[in-house]
Formats: C-alpha cells, sequence, structure tokens
C-alpha cells in the first residue's frame, strides 16, 4: 500500500544499462529544481549490468490539494524536459516519472467469481488504493448488482468463439474512448485477451490472477489438477498479461496449506483467501509505480 | 515429531473401502486386549468412499524398556492374528501394526550438497528422529567425514551410466543383507535410482526431497529455471519415490521468499532453509507411521 | 470450513479423565443405532491424563433434507438417552451432540470498523457459514447500511458508562427473547461485555478478535504499542470471551511481516488482513463443532 | 545473506534529521572518487523526520584480493575525511563507512543448547556468513566438542552469583585484548550480562535470540508460560542487547504453528526450527551492515 505521505509524492523509474554517476545525476537534477527525495531504491543487477531505480520526492515547498502535492505545471515540463536529457545522456532504457496529480483510472474485468471483485472495490473503500475505478466489464451478467452498489458502471459484453473479435473492438471502445482507462485488472475474468485486445496496451497494464503456484498448473482448472496431483499447498499468482497465456512476468505469489481431508472444491475455497492477497498486493504495487518489468520479469520496489 | 508418550506406543494404521462398523471392530478388539487407545484420528473420504485410520495404543499394564512400551510376544501374535481376520472381515486394503518394539533402519544417500545430511544427523542426534541411522551411501566421497564423525559407517560408491547397473547391486547389498535397512532416505542424492533398485522395496519407503514446489520444475536445475521464470517464492517437496520421476505422492511441501535481488544462487542459498525442514518433516512421520499412501497421494495424519 | 458432506453429519464431542474403554463404548453405541462415522479424532493429553474427542456420523440410511441429514426425532432421543448413560458410566465432563438439524443463530456485534463485519457477511453468502445471521448490534450507527444491504436487522444501542447497565439489558432481550441467538461474534467491537452479559451465555459462546498477538499487547491500542516497540511482525488472536479481559482460551492466531518503513496507521491496514482471517477461522471452527475449551485452553480438532 | 558481488562492496550507513540535499552530495562525494554505487536504500521517517540510508559501492577500477575490492589506503583515508565533512555540514547523527577488507570478528555465547551454535557454525562453513569466529565461551563445558571440532577455541567460564562480576573481566579479557572481537552473538546463552559488560560494547554490537515473540513472555521459560496459556503460535525474537532485560531493538521475529496437542516441551522442540532462522537472519543482517539502530528500533535494509 501506498503511505498516506507516499500516496503524496511524485514517483521516478529508471532502468537501463548501468553506468556510474547515474545515481548521481539523478538525484542533482531532482536537488536543482528543489525536491526533497522521501524514499529511493536503488539495484544494479551484477550479471545483467542492468540498473534499476525508483525515487519518490516532492517540492520542497510544496501545496496540498486533495491529499495530493500540487507541482506547479512549469515546474513539471522543466523536470521532464531534463529527465529526457538525463535519459539519452546516459542511453536508459525507461526514465517515466509520475507526478501523481490524478488517480489511474481502473477497468475491471470479472466473469462469475464475486471474491476478487469485492476485495478489490473494499480496499477502493477503504481508501487503499490510489485510483478511479472507471467501470466494470463481465461476459456475464451476475455481478452487475455488486457494481453498482459502489456506483460503479457495469458492462455486460458476452463473448463467444463468434462474436469475440467484435465483442472485443466494443471493450476497446469503453476502455480507451469512454474512459481513458490506464489499468485493467482481470478479476478472475474467465476469457483469454487476444493478441489485438493486447496490442492496445502495454505490457505492464493488465494484470491477472491465476488460481495456481505458476508456473505449476498453466492453464485450465489449477485446482483441479492440483488436487488430482495430491500436493500439500495450493497458490495464487498475480502476473501482467502477455501473448503467452499465464507466462506474463510475475508480480507476486503466495500459497495457503491444504491436507488430505481437502476435495478440490475446498482448494476452491481456501484458494480464494490467497487469491484476492496476490491480486491486489498486485494491483497496489502497480498503482504505487513500485513494479518495473524487463526481460519478463518484475522488479517489485518495496512498499 | 513424535511426541515421548507417543514414541512409546504401538501404531495401527488402517485404509479400505469403507463400510459400517470398522471403528467399532477395530476399538472392541483393541479393548479385548487390554490396550488403552491414546490417539487415534479417521478419515472417510466422500468421494472414494474409502477410509483411513491411525491408532496409537499401548497395553493397559505396560512397562518400559529403553523408553519403550514392551508388549509380551504372546500378546503381539494374538494381536496381529486378530487384526488378519479383521481385515478379511471388512475386506481392508491395508492393517498394519507397528509394536515400536525397535526403531527403523535407515540409510541416508547423499552426493556433494550436505545441509539434508546434517539436518538428518544433528536432528537425529537431539533425540527427535525415532530411527537408528544404519548406513550413509554416497557417489562422491566428499561427505564421508561428516558421517564418520556422527560414527555412522559411510559408503563410497560411484556411479556412471557403465556401472549404474553393478553398482546398485552392491548398494542393495549393502542395504538388504548387512543392515536390513527399513527406509531410504534421498538427502540432495543427484542420481536417478533404477527400476530395478526400486523394485527392491516398496513404493512408500524411499523417501526424496526435490528442490522445487512440484509440480513446477520437474527433473533437473529447478532453481536456475524458477530464476529464470522470475517466481517470486521457491519451493521444496518430500515425497515418496516411484519409478516416473519426481511424480511420487507429495508428503510435504513449504516456500520461501525470494526478490528480484536474488540471483540462481541466492535461490539455492534460500531454498536450503526449507529444503530440509520439508524433509525431515518427511522423514519424521514416515518414521511416527504416520502417512498412508493411495492413489499416489498422502494421506498424513496429524502429529 | 465445513466441507459439504461433513455439514450434514451430526458432531459428538467428548471429554473428560481419561479410561480404558471410552472409544470403544463410544462407537459401540453409534454403530448400535445404526450411525456410520465418517470422520473421527480423539486424544488424550498425557499430562493432564484427560481424554477428548470429536467424531462426525450420521444414519446408515439417512435422508437430506436442504443438504441436511434428517434423523428422525425418535432416532434421535435414544441416542440422547444413551450418551446420557454413557457419560455417566465414564465420568466425563461433557458429552455434548448436536444433530445439525438447523443452523446456529449468531449475533454480530460491531463498533465503527467494516472489515470484519464484510467478512463475516460475503464468507456467509458464499455459503462457508454454516449459521443464521440473526442481528448486527453496534454503539454506533454507521455500519447500519452494510447490514441491511444484506438484509440483516440492524440495533443501534450506544453504550456511554452511565446507560450500559441498561443498554446490555436491551441486548439481551433481543438476543435471547427476539433471536435466540447461540453464538456472538464481536467483530472489532470496541466495548467491554459486563460480567452480567457475559453470565447470561457459556464461557464458549461468545467470540472475539483483538488486533494482538496475545499475550503481547492486551488491552487498549495493539497496534499503536506494537508500533512503538518496533516488532517486525503484527498479530491477530480470536479467543472466547470471559471475564478476564483478553485473557479467554485461544482459538486462532496468525501474523503478517511489517517493517520500518511502517506507521502505525500501516500496523492498522496490514492487521486487518489477518485479523479477519483468523476471526473468520475461528468462527468457522465453532459452527462446525470443532472446538472444546477445557482449562482456559481451546483443543481446536482438524476441518 | 550477502551475495557474492556484495560482500566485496564497501557499505555505507548514514541517519540523522532530514534535510534537502543529502542524497545529493553523498552520490556527488562517491561520483567524485570514482565509486561506482551498486545498491541503494534510502528512507525519511515521516513522522520523525529523520533520514536513513545505506548504500553499496565500489572504486571503478577495483582488483579483488580473496573476493574482496582492495581501496587504496590513501582513496580510504580521502573518502573518510570526505565523510567527516559531509556528517558536519549536515549535523547527522552517523555516517559510518565500512570497506569490508577484513571480515569481522564474532564471539559466540552459549550454555548447553546447540541448535543455535551448530547453525552458526554450518552456515559459516558453508560460506553463508561474512566473518571470523574468533572464539566459543560457555558457563558449561559441554558444547566444547562442537566448536573443537570447527578448530574454533572454546573457553569455559563458569559463572555464579558470587564470581560473576570477575568471571566476566576474563571475558572482556579474551573478548577485547585476546581476540579484538567485534560482534557478540548470544546463542541460547543462559546468564545475563551485567551493565558493566555491556558498556564495554556499543548497543548495536550484542545479538540474542530470545524464545518468544517479543514483547510476550519476556524473561525466563517463555515456553512453558506459552504452554500454559494455551496459544496457537510460538515465537522467536532475535535483538540487540541493553540494559534492559528482553527490550532492546528487535532485529527479526518469526512464529511457528502448534496445537493442543503438543506439551511444553514439543514448543521447545519446534521453537528450535524458527530460533536458529530468526538468530541467523539477524546475524547476517549485522555482519552485512544492513541495520541501523535509532530511538530503540531496528532499521532493517532489504537484503
Amino acid at each position: 500500500m501506498q503511505r498516506g505521505w507516499a500516496r503524496s509524492a511524485a514517483c521516478l523509474r529508471v532502468h537501463g544499462p548501468d553506468q556510474q554517476g547515474i545515481v548521481r545525476a539523478c538525484s542533482q537534477l531532482l536537488d536543482k529544481f528543489g525536491c526533497a527525495i522521501m524514499k529511493s531504491e536503488q539495484y544494479t543487477d551484477p550479471r545483467l549490468c542492468h540498473f534499476y531505480q525508483r525515487s519518490l520526492f516532492h517540492p520542497s515547498n510544496h501545496s496540498y490539494t486533495d491529499d495530493r502535492v500540487m507541482f506547479q505545471s512549469e515546474l513539471k515540463s522543466e523536470i521532464i524536459d531534463e529527465l529526457r536529457t538525463f535519459q539519452k545522456q546516459f542511453g536508459l532504457d525507461m526514465v517515466k516519472v509520475n507526478f501523481r496529480d490524478k488517480p489511474k483510472k481502473m477497468a475491471i474485468f470479472v466473469s462469475k467469481y464475486d471474491h476478487c471483485l469485492w476485495e478489490i472495490l473494499l480496499r477502493h473503500e477503504a481508501r487503499e488504493l490510489d485510483c478511479d475505478i472507471s467501470v466494470v466489464i463481465s461476459n456475464h451478467p451476475d455481478l452487475g448488482e455488486i457494481a453498482k452498489s459502489f456506483k460503479i458502471p457495469f458492462r455486460f459484453i458476452p463473448i463467444n468463439p463468434e462474436n469475440k473479435k467484435e465483442q472485443e473492438k466494443i471493450e476497446l471502445d469503453i476502455l480507451k474512448n469512454e474512459f481513458q482507462v490506464d489499468v485493467i485488472v482481470l478479476a478472475r475474468y474467465m476469457q483469454v485477451l487476444s493478441n489485438d485486445f493486447l496490442n492496445a496496451y502495454d505490457r505492464d497494464q493488465i494484470i491477472n490472477i491465476h488460481h495456481s503456484f505458476l508456473p505449476a498448473f498453466m492453464g485450465a482448472k489449477p485446482y483441479n489438477r492440483a488436487y488430482q496431483r495430491g500436493v500439500k499447498l495450493v497458490g495464487a499468482t498475480s502476473h501482467y498479461v502477455t501473448e503467452h497465456l499465464d507466462e506474463g512476468p510475475i508480480i507476486d505469489q503466495d500459497v495457503i496449506r491444504v491436507s488430505h481431508r481437502d476435495e478440490a472444491s475446498d482448494l476452491v475455497r481456501k484458494g480464494r483467501i490467497i487469491e484476492r492477497n496476490v491480486l491486489l498486493n498486485a494491483v497496489e504495487a502497480h498503482l504505487a509505480d513500485r513494479i518495473i518489468t524487463h526481460n519478463n520479469k518484475c522488479v517489485v520496489f518495496s512498499d
């Protein structure tokens, strides 16, 4: 979770081939604009010689609006300009700043299971998630009432092999044009997104929860297969969605103990407890700009 | 672990197709011989309609020798006879009693990694394992000194594709004839046992530790593959060895958290902490007769 | 959680000074009435020489109504009569049978925190809890809307030092006369119940969740004190309520990792994740008759 | 654990009242000397407005000796000088650099329990701990053989109320004069150190393992008291030793699940599994200079 003070700070993420001087140049840059760094983590992968950094900062004489630090728009432009120069100078893969002057816009995709949807909505209401929830989209009508009880638009868009292409176009229209959605959370959505759909978003904008400890039990019916195999723990994995099913970069994982007395339906029930936590850990980390994806892996900075 | 009092009790394990009256008949049988039941767990799988039970008991007027309850040999024979009748009457798959008048004899197979070997030897010395450790066998000479420092015979039996058949014969001669070993623990032994070897033992007499959360990363180099995949937890799995590599019935599993900062060698290091615990949980459960294998799964009764 | 088949079985709990023959007599008794034992755990504490048992059983030719096994009322009376005799014969402290022909009636007490209330209501709706939720009682009006959205009566009963005595009388009238409540769950209820109130119920009918790893941080503001102490884990404890504040028998406990970056408010937020799980584990175990209290401790049989 | 590459890097720890420019000044300083920062974490406590930082760095053209980076002694002096100026300029409480050109010297204090001693010695032998183990000191002779088998000097120094003062003087002579010990690990040492003894070391040089989840069960016999209370988890806590018994800053904690079947002796046995891990986590973090103590709390930077 983003702590109160952290929520109010801008976030800078940087990664690229390591070089001496990046840390210095970066801190000088922020210092020059009178920005104070509240929290920073930096790490060089010794095998890849690759540099990763995340820093939270705010202007030294900052004012708050709605719990958010307001950077003057001129200051923002100047910082962005200098960061561009900084990126070129060091040949970095990514230099991304989020001034957090407005919350991210989230869409939630669901089918019939409601536990992950409830978890997102309740933690959002408890002000644990720094985002606006724009819309809930589902291929089944069942969970519409829940969305509505939180006053969130619900769109029922049934999918079958025949209509998939055009229905996804409708979804993208809702996401892109109607709501300008920044992040999509698949909260036990039981449809595979097509590559056309995926290509409308970056590879770190769609988060899925898979109900197994990946890479064990990729694909369908993981709890049944876990039951058949007689495992002693069942797991859940949150990951970014890529064109390779269940093979995207892993954000978080957890497990829960089961026993020989548990039937497949008990694994389903027990699994729900960790699915929602693992998904929410991922969502929260994403919203707080705590993740850098690189080489099909996630660097997840500490909360 | 087997508690002090439990160590001193006989153990009865029963499984087979469920029928009314099994529990009653079984408790009457023990009662008739003046045996007191100290602990009992019974469970019917509702899907398979299959019955599983484990009971600890001792004669009501029992004397101890070396911390063990001594059943008179006549009493033992009579109990065994009646249990045979009981088994026939109810058509049970297994009725197995262990009077625990002598410890099981264990052989440990190792290669070069020493952490699981140390763990077994130290917990044995701490009197946590109710067994005699007869011999340590290895395809490398490296760990001989450790075995010797605990005064346990060590046999160096190098294996290569050419000599495997005959070397395994030598191993079986040591296990069967020289030491009458009851249970074999593969404590990070890096050779695959042949079917000929396996057939010399039952399918619940050889315990292995695999350094992944099975069925993820079956086979070789699981930590490297876990590193490549970018998992956020690494696991360990103890299981009985069958002819299908890494597919035998799972006894215990556990995981430990890793991060993007961990290289493959760090996964190896962190994994050691759970490998030894998961292996020892399995060994201890086996020694305490807490496991029933059925349908390639383990029923593991509570400690 | 109570599995489907288990929910449909009667439950017998027994405890008292150990004696030979209890297990036999008990299984004979059930067998005589044609009852099949589906699951049973029995355990003798070797230090106290005290016997504990829980057995699930159903009539051999049973019919279901609403997912419940129906025992004929005559059969029930006969079983109860014989169990009374059995209790006397062996001088047992408790012999308690629950035929599960109707769900327990639960009241939930809350103040302003809603996460435990949500958890109970959602898991109840997911059919994970075998009970009727009769009423939600609160000393604040805030959570009334939540209760109502689940169509559960909500009673706002403000408490202050002056009116406590009479307000508790009103509460007891609601609980006892209006709803015949069997179990009370204090889901982060911030008032201490008086001894008069407690005496209206048994010592294993009121369940509380305390937001610390008891006995650490008994009493008020445990998260603040945990923050002050600089602990690396925060805990939650569910227990039965007795006249000694936070000293009743512990049903379940769990912990979650925190760091130096977490402020007191972060401990509150992270703690919510385990509070609800620990409370629900306790509620579920209670509803499934899996608990025996003895000597201010809980024997919690396996699920 | 210190990773290979990290072991070979110098470590800088800084803390003090927060001010703008610290990060910049610090990175400029290292950059000026041609040092590359491999890993850095920085954090400002928003409530205390207090700044904490840890950075790993090495000279850009560095050579290795024995797996260690060698800083030229002239370079070291210059860095130290500039850091002194930096500390004054920003009014910092602590600016501490460790060039890691030689391992820390550790003394281990034990009594009769051997599991923590074994763990330290085995992980040291597995090259997981970057230190020299100078001496094992004990008030009992029992564990001398273990120390000797690792070729580590063992000193038997019995303590009773009468001789405590003078015996501690002998101990200090061994620690200070004979071995120049930097860190003392109390590996289940059952004596309380006097204030005179403690004053010979800093408040972050002596590490203890307490066999409970502090602050629960401070003082003697925590497992017995945990058993009496009927807890469902037992814990272990590693902390720096201060003049207030069991109240020093906590470095790490963990818990393990226990049940009603566990007697006090079982808690002791199960607790051993976490005691050694929690102690070793603390020792490893200390040796890697990952800890800053402040306000009786530990900031523990990530591994």
